[in-house]
């Protein structure tokens, strides 16, 4: 018989809202006598790995609620993705005896694709070798990629971010264009899918509102098209306001910023398409620009984050706590939803294998046909996502987000050898 | 005997709250009857050299009333000095007899240290011609630089946002840190002044909060220095957040933005210091970094504006108008802080002559002895200005800004040639 205790890590690339799912399991295992403590991973699954666990026993109530309105990954997250069981099994089974060690009977992982891999692997194994582990996924990815669930926690508010920022920046432009600058290019998150890039496009309700431009990662960039699009806005409307993805890209593939550096998964290191897009309008029309990239800013902006996203985040982590009270095992929570307008939408569930490494890609209907905005069914989509204002409280003109105290658990086990 | 309409005109780089300046012009010149209309010239002052004169009367009371909550130049505004009146009388000519066809003898301009000088001639050349009109400046700039006011009405807004900006993307790198992103740089504006830079570091209110470098414009950049600073902070962190300047320079006054280098195709390294720092922290130090410039983004963001910047910029509208009717000229309402803490002020009143292009830099004490954070009392100065959030209102979760209908009133003078 495993323990009662619970293990939950955060994964991947944080968002405004990753702690709103910790704040969902932590407060529903406290009203559940039958489980017992919460550990969190310091800094994700390496946590686990290094048997650093976070007692989140010692936190005040207060702090826990305080988590749902503070950005980023309060326990720590990591970019750490375990190879496939067979190259390394002794992780997964250094995982499994921590938990033993720790009573641990149930494993939350809170993260996209890679994270819900993990796992499901994690299930696989603790069956096989007897110390069975409920592995429940929590979905969290500012990238919108996971299948099954309609949108993932973390994508609302990001997007919230980028419709509203480039309204704000496109009024300020409209306010310039006579005199000075007459383009205006943000650069968004969205290396694969144009997810991020699309949602800022509800910023435009009525003809002539930005953007005018949005540049898809999942359409080869055109520069012929694109200049004259640009120059046609600019003649129209006195200027041009551009979003374009960081994952952008010609026909042959090549990012518009490839700066030819990789990252530790070995996936391009992307930066820098805003001013390249910049300065090819510069270069062709001669216009004066300005360029923006709000790279971190976009999925912490907790400040603006939206209500949807916010709730839905809460609820997700809620509901992993209550599936695995169910005896559900290797599964993630979704959201299913029922009606756009008015918004309603439900829990579901998906196989943790039918959600493992699978990436959702934004479907083509949502461009329009030249490629450079959205449709009536992609606004129809975003929409909801965006609802609601959920503002944290606020000291001294700023945010006050949970300072968590992360007093680690006593060890149990011989370290690690990394 | 000059008229009795107005003219009022948007000058220079726009702000989150130059339109509640607007507001309060309007609303007040609303409330007396002694007072004819408010013309807003199209694009600034060349609406007035064009005789293109929005008039606000066809406005709806609702509309002026959410221009205290809308970005950015509702009127438009430009970047266009008009020359000395030696070199070019014309132009000031041109200004009076356009204001002389439609009754103006009020001259109310909202702008930095260039509009004032603006305001101050047109004073005393009407004086000098015999159609005397009133000239008011309205102060207004995110660069904080006007002399005499305690600070400017659109600076306590783009310090918010930076300082609100670091304090989430802070959190971001804090969760990344421990396997990937060590180092995060966050450009903001200022030229020639780290008002803006100097705001963010209101943010670390504990030790170990980020930021934990400010690169200011004021100290000449040292490179040893500044290494030793952020592999000592990711050292005792973990990660290092950095807020530079855009107008950071070395001891030479090169702009750290401007070095001619390569990216690893040979391209030459488009703009932004944020990216050229950190670079220069990954080839050093090895750390895997981010960067983002927000640009526009921050003088824009209505959104998580300054309540204190919000009832200022109000406040110096309405006192333009009361000003006015109180006889006085070339003249332009100030903020006068009587206490920091509870914060205190009232309006104070500069002469045109005294502010006209005369840049107040940042006090040397704002900044710490290394050169890389703010002191006691820049936080002292920098707090009060950040105070209260004055959200607009949303409309399908995104903030519902006003549109104008922008009429012009009918031209009375031949085309101006330009």
């Amino acid at each position: 018989m495993s323990g009662n205790n619970i293990f939950y890590a955060q994964s991947g690339g944080v968002t405004a809202v990753i702690n709103a799912s910790a704040c969902g399991v932590i407060e529903t295992a406290r009203a559940h006598p039958e489980l017992g403590k919460v550990y969190a991973g310091r800094n994700g699954i390496i946590g686990a790995l290094r048997e650093e666990l976070i007692d989140t026993s010692f936190e005040k109530k207060s702090t826990i609620a305080a988590l749902r309105h503070t950005p980023a990954g309060a326990f720590g997250s990591c970019r750490y993705k375990l190879k496939s069981v067979d190259e390394n099994r002794a992780e997964y089974e250094r995982l499994i005896e921590v938990f033993k060690a720790h009573d641990i009977g149930y494993f939350f992982y809170n993260g996209g694709g890679d994270s819900q891999d993990t796992a499901h692997k994690v299930s696989q194994l603790s069956q096989e070798i007897n110390y069975p582990i409920t592995c429940i996924g929590i979905p969290k990815t500012v990238d919108n990629d996971l299948p099954i669930t309609d949108n993932c926690p973390g994508f609302g508010s990001v997007a919230k971010y980028v419709a509203v920022s480039i309204r704000e920046a496109g009024l300020d432009v409209a306010s310039m264009c006579e005199s000075s600058t007459k383009v205006f290019v943000m650069e968004v998150m969205g290396r694969h899918a144009g997810w991020i890039a699309g949602a800022a496009g509800l910023a435009a309700e009525q003809d002539g509102d930005a953007p005018h431009i949005i540049v898809f990662p999942e359409i080869a960039f055109d520069k012929e098209a694109f200049l004259a699009k640009a120059k046609s806005c600019v003649d129209q409307y006195g200027y041009c306001a551009i979003v374009v993805s960081e994952g952008a890209h010609y026909e042959d593939g090549t990012f518009l910023a490839d700066q030819g550096t990789t990252d530790a998964f070995g996936h391009a290191q992307l930066g820098g398409v805003a001013p390249t897009l910049a300065n090819m309008l510069k270069d062709a029309l001669g216009y004066k620009y300005h360029w923006a990239v709000s790279d971190y800013l976009q999925r912490a902006a907790r400040h603006i984050a939206s209500g949807t996203d916010v709730e839905q985040a809460y609820a997700m982590g809620k509901a992993a706590v209550e599936f695995a009270l169910a005896g559900k095992n290797a599964v993630m929570p979704t959201v299913v939803r029922d009606s756009s307008s008015p918004y309603r939408w439900h829990i579901g569930e998906a196989n943790l294998a039918d959600v493992a490494n699978v990436e959702k890609m934004m479907p083509r209907d949502f461009i329009t046909e030249d490629g450079f905005g959205i449709t009536a069914a992609a606004k129809e989509y975003f929409a909801p996502l965006i609802l609601g204002e959920d503002y944290p409280p606020y000291k001294n003109g700023l945010p006050d987000y949970a300072r968590l105290q992360k007093i680690l658990a006593d060890k149990k086990l011989p370290d690690w050898p990394e």
